[in-house]
């Protein structure tokens, strides 16, 4: 297989190698501070010098992987991204980078291939489980640090297991994995147990403007700037509440309009039985996935639930 | 081990007999139903007659767990139990099998052994982990239905793989019934990102009574008959209520007070940061465990709220 072979080219590469300098995408989630850590504490395990860089700081909820990875400076001689399916997600502070990756680690089919080498698994459901196989190809025993940090990624990118990505392979590297010591439940409670005042507020007022239609089949929510300011949310206290309209038992189509900065608003919509959120979000020049699409509406919150809720109306006359 | 050389008795027994009485527990849950509905789609396939009685109808979640099982009617010639701790959680209909019980297959520690013979594994997340043990040993062949049944009692009494319970095996034995073509994702959004509208409104009322106390480090949420009857709550949208507070970030000790019939309230506590959430609930004549616990109060939901806030103000002064 081309991508075990890589596997292995990755892992003479690094075995070479010193003052290794590790890549984050912009925006840091679970998976990719997770490949980074878990990697990072590798190649010092090995006695090398290694460093992580990212575009943002990573939140708070993630600091446990970084704990006692203390930074290191040098001459970068060596430059691995992990989780990065595209240069744009380097950010602009990191854009130096984005014609100097040497190896590129991911697990997302739409990588464009921007690093002089690759290991592209999209069968993958995280980044950190081909980081957890470039490990062992490393010789490098995996420990309780890099364990956890394996764990995080795979937990937080399946939605705790929840999500079709997740397959046998790798519910059994989370199995390995909490044979190293991880507290899975801990790190599960951390990453999905766990809401911020500003978060509660803000779902507390969001949930006072779900409106139904089509007796039930279709549920929208809104969050203006105002109720974003009054509760005190930022930007991750928005994580995943664009789940909330499909949860509702009966519900088909989930819509969530965020308004922007200029007023209009950011659609966000969720599909289940068949229908196409893309096509529907397409008519507005928007698009996505089957069930999962956004577009931009403009005009009041009443105008703008009504354009989408009519669009919703045209599919769903059609299936019924 | 006496637990594994039970299982092969279990076994025997039951290549042995036909005409199978299958007992699962009243307010029957994903584990208690999961393992009910295997057991008797593997006797089934070994060409026996088996039938499942519950005290309680299974709610219509489940109901994917119960396809194509038809009803059979004999003459009960063997009654198994499965993750039934006690015979008064067979339920008053049930009673009449109290003594009558000649395998127990069960996953609580708790388990008074009222069966002829019994396997307890306590170090089993879920009965269906035993469950799938079982059927092995007795020679059957796991199909996707009955993979799907012990995935279910897996996945809803770990959370979701998210409580303490979920050990290596739990996963690894998840992703083999995953191979048999288990949808697990189909799985999780029935039992974990299904609301009903009655919950939904249940909750965005409840959220509205989140009170915090000692700088955040305590959240009381209460729900009263007049809530339950205007949203139209059953107590199935109960379930998992009172874990709301506890969830916000910064809260040691969440409580949930609960309308009874007869006025009083119905108190549930739960902690963090090693908080003993018993220790509390005993000073009003309630127990339980030391992360979860229960009292009943009197008077009105400002009294309760004050008597039960107070008692929590004693445990946080002693450890702040």
């Amino acid at each position: 297989m081309r991508m075990e072979s890589n596997l292995q080219k990755a892992a003479e590469f690094l075995k070479q190698a010193d003052k290794i300098e590790i890549l984050s995408h912009q925006y840091p989630d679970g998976d990719t501070i997770g490949s980074a850590a878990a990697l990072c504490r590798a190649l010092r395990k090995m006695g090398k010098q290694a460093q992580i860089y990212c575009n943002d700081p990573f939140p708070g909820k993630f600091q446990y992987m970084m704990e006692g990875l203390t930074p290191q400076s040098f001459e970068s001689q060596a430059v691995v991204a992990v989780d990065i399916a595209d240069t744009q997600l380097l950010g602009p502070r990191m854009m130096q980078y984005a014609t100097r990756v040497d190896w590129c680690i991911d697990h997302h089919g739409s990588n464009t291939h921007y690093a002089q080498n690759w290991v592209v698994d999209p069968t993958a459901a995280a980044t950190t489980e081909i980081i957890a196989r470039l490990i062992v190809e490393m010789g490098v025993e995996i420990d309780r640090e890099i364990a956890a940090c394996i764990y995080t990624g795979i937990t937080t990118d399946t939605g705790c297991f929840r999500y079709t990505n997740a397959t046998p392979a790798t519910y059994r590297i989370a199995a390995d994995m909490m044979e190293k010591g991880v507290d899975a439940a801990y790190i599960n409670r951390v990453m999905f147990d766990t809401k911020s005042r500003a978060r509660l507020e803000l779902e507390r007022r969001v949930l006072d403007t779900m409106a139904f239609y089509f007796q039930g089949q279709c549920a929208v929510i809104y969050v203006t700037k105002r109720m974003m300011k009054e509760s005190g949310a930022s930007d991750d206290d928005m994580d995943g509440l664009a789940s909330l309209p499909r949860q509702v038992e009966g519900v088909k189509v989930g819509i969530t309009m965020r308004e922007k900065e200029d007023g209009s608003f950011k659609i966000s919509l969720r599909s289940n039985n068949g229908i196409n959120a893309s096509e529907i979000c397409s008519k507005f020049g928007g698009g996505g996935h089957p069930a999962a699409a956004g577009c931009v509406l403009h005009g009041s919150v009443e105008e703008a639930r009504q354009s989408i809720v009519q669009a919703v109306s045209l599919v769903l006359g059609e299936i019924q």
